[in-house]
């Protein structure tokens, strides 16, 4: 199979890097607690007052390159590759492309080792990647094709009113991905 | 038609910018003229002791965003999206990746404008994006799937004894393009 992953909370806990930075930076500001997302774009779970302060957050200077990563993903991935699948990382630029693209390589070459920069598809468009499966925790993900994957909800409080498609976590991804193996 | 389109010796003349840069920098170094580039990676086409200044060139600082584009490229593209195709930028990071990816949406945003960032696609296989043409200077594109495109060679120099495609150039693009609509 080909097994197409994303990054910004899938493989990168872009919530939990925004939390911590904002309460860092912002200590006595009010704060959406992980379990309470809801919309994918996180500044839109803001007041309006502070939306343009998450969003400039979240595009700033070393926000993406020091996201943590999911804990058990990077060894999901190698496990599958290790099973005979093929990984590609199946990810976007932000709104602004300024410094997240450059570190996104740079967060994949730092957790996975440098010859997994060459597995990065970077797209804004991803029915247009060919893949079996597509792990992503992004509600609808749409383009200009059909897509070829079969898309599998990566589970996160924002993403929960999603019932129609499987679903799963590093913490339990066995079952699904290779469901029927 | 989803028309998949290369950038580097494709979109933006890179074998000239690449001269231009080297005869800047070395004006008594030996070069190789335009018309004599026989091999895909530039660098091999110099001698053993030029190898590494060229290939450092090429990944300096600033070169892949100031590489000129190649004439009719850019209308070409225009052109096929008045018509009612798709195009999107395919184009893979270079050997490093630190300046060239960033450097690669600049220079989208500068000769399209803004909007036509979101249609890069970057990769290194491109046998993974879907599309009905690629059009592209590389003689050889290989992947881990069969492509859904046909290769279509962007006529240069270091690319003549490729026989077995169809070309094009800027210059005479839509007869192959629009051939049989």
């Amino acid at each position: 199979m080909i097994i197409l992953v994303d990054m910004d909370n899938t493989l990168a806990d872009f919530d939990k890097g925004l939390l911590e930075n904002w309460q860092r930076l912002y200590p006595n500001e009010y704060f959406v607690p992980l379990e309470e997302r809801r919309e994918f774009h996180p500044h839109k779970d803001y007041p309006e007052h502070l939306q343009d302060k998450i969003y400039a957050l979240c595009h700033s200077k070393g926000f993406i390159r020091n996201l943590p990563p999911m804990p058990g993903g990077v060894a999901a991935v190698k496990e599958m590759l290790s099973k005979g699948h093929d990984v590609r990382f199946c990810t976007s630029h932000l709104f602004e492309y300024d410094y997240c693209i450059l570190e996104k390589y740079q967060w994949i070459e730092e957790y996975f080792g440098a010859p997994f920069v060459d597995r990065i598809i970077l797209t804004r468009d991803k029915t247009l990647i060919r893949g079996d499966l597509l792990i992503d925790d992004k509600p609808e993900i749409v383009g200009i094709v059909k897509p070829s994957w079969e898309h599998i909800v990566y589970d996160r409080p924002h993403n929960r009113d999603v019932t129609d498609r499987r679903r799963l976590t590093w913490e339990k991804w066995r079952d699904v991905v290779f469901a029927g193996q």
